[in-house]
């Protein structure tokens, strides 16, 4: 056992029994070609994506489906999992080939959230599901905790109808009314329209969605959370 | 326990510890909108995906993720689940609301899919995730058994481009040739130009890339598959 595999297995509280199994976690396809660890990655990701699941499900008996799984998203997808590997500094402990290694492949935070699935996948084959379940809880027991109210993870725009429709009010129309800029790097400006009360809010983006979500963020801030609010 | 309770027992062959859970995976929203299937269809799509994919897993200990990756799709895809729902008669068996019923929901096949979902679901909650790996055993033995080779999961361009990169040959070109119709109703040709050897390949469709593709296909056809192979 290598002294790096001694640390990964310190930092997850989880010793393998087949070493071979933590060893291929950590190889990114650059060192090795022939045994790397994209297919524990893909083992690994439904293993997590299952277990979380599991857990949002018990955690928010009263949310609807579509609140589970923006909850869910928020917990398993690449920026979350780079972050806890960087927690675990697993990047430290990756086996690289020379050209990942030159180029800082070891902090590469698309490296390191694979690297974290493919362990999970491999202590899931070396100890079974309850083992997993153990490391997972572990991983994410402060972000389970701090889980958002699933209501503030959707998009403005859908938020702004939600709001409306509840208040039994009619719902905003959205109009471009400018579009700037080159082919390649436009620049949209969007009204949204709102008729009681009768106000209008803007905003600008790269995109024609972009620049509604903008425009439904001000018509929240200011229907919603602002003085006018009613 | 009704006889629709007992009937769906007996066909995935599990029985029900708590009967609750079994009447609310087959209740679609529109017969109960406080207690229907939606949240256990999200368990139960994550927990199938995570045990399809360690069967592919190890059933092909020598595909790559993205051939898994594949794999799995072809099985957990709602057509096959809509398949496997209708094998087991799922539909006499669901408890819809009275415009469902009259539109023939029993039948509709997304409806039928997150059922299946909602089961597996509920088996997990009643009996752990053993009982539900042998149920899903079960239920894809068959599709299990009969998985495709990964290869011809690969849509044609990427098929064409890899038979050509394998024998060293330069990789094709696309043009289109010619784009008619209004502009909702496009109708675009393709030309897909392969230089060893030297041959064209026609491809038509609503959208560019459904007529590359089906350039491709014809590409593929005449090199590997007709009297022109080389």
């Amino acid at each position: 056992m290598s002294k790096a595999a001694g640390r990964v297995e310190a930092s997850i509280g989880y010793r393998f029994k087949d070493a071979s199994l933590l060893t291929t976690a950590l190889t990114h396809r650059s060192a090795n070609q022939r045994q790397h660890n994209e297919r524990l990655e893909f083992l690994g990701d439904a293993l997590l994506n299952f277990l979380i699941a599991e857990r949002v499900y018990h955690e928010r008996a009263t949310d609807d489906e579509g609140d589970l799984s923006r909850l869910r998203s928020t917990l398993v997808r690449g920026v979350t999992l780079a972050d806890i590997a960087t927690e675990l500094s697993l990047g430290d402990s990756l086996i690289l080939g020379a050209g990942e290694l030159r180029s800082g492949g070891h902090r590469r935070r698309s490296i390191l959230a694979d690297a974290l699935e493919a362990l999970l996948g491999a202590i899931y084959l070396d100890g079974g599901i309850e083992a997993a379940e153990k490391v997972v809880e572990q991983l994410f027991a402060r972000r389970l905790l701090a889980l958002p109210d699933a209501s503030l993870l959707k998009d403005p725009k859908t938020r702004l109808q939600e709001w409306l429709q509840a208040r039994g009010l009619p719902l905003p129309v959205y109009e471009v009314v400018e579009v700037s800029g080159e082919e390649h790097a436009q620049h949209f400006r969007v009204e949204c329209r709102v008729q009681r009360p009768e106000r209008s809010f803007t905003g600008e983006g790269p995109g024609r969605r972009q620049a509604e979500q903008q425009a439904a963020m001000q018509a929240l801030d200011v229907l919603v959370g602002g003085p006018d609010a009613s």
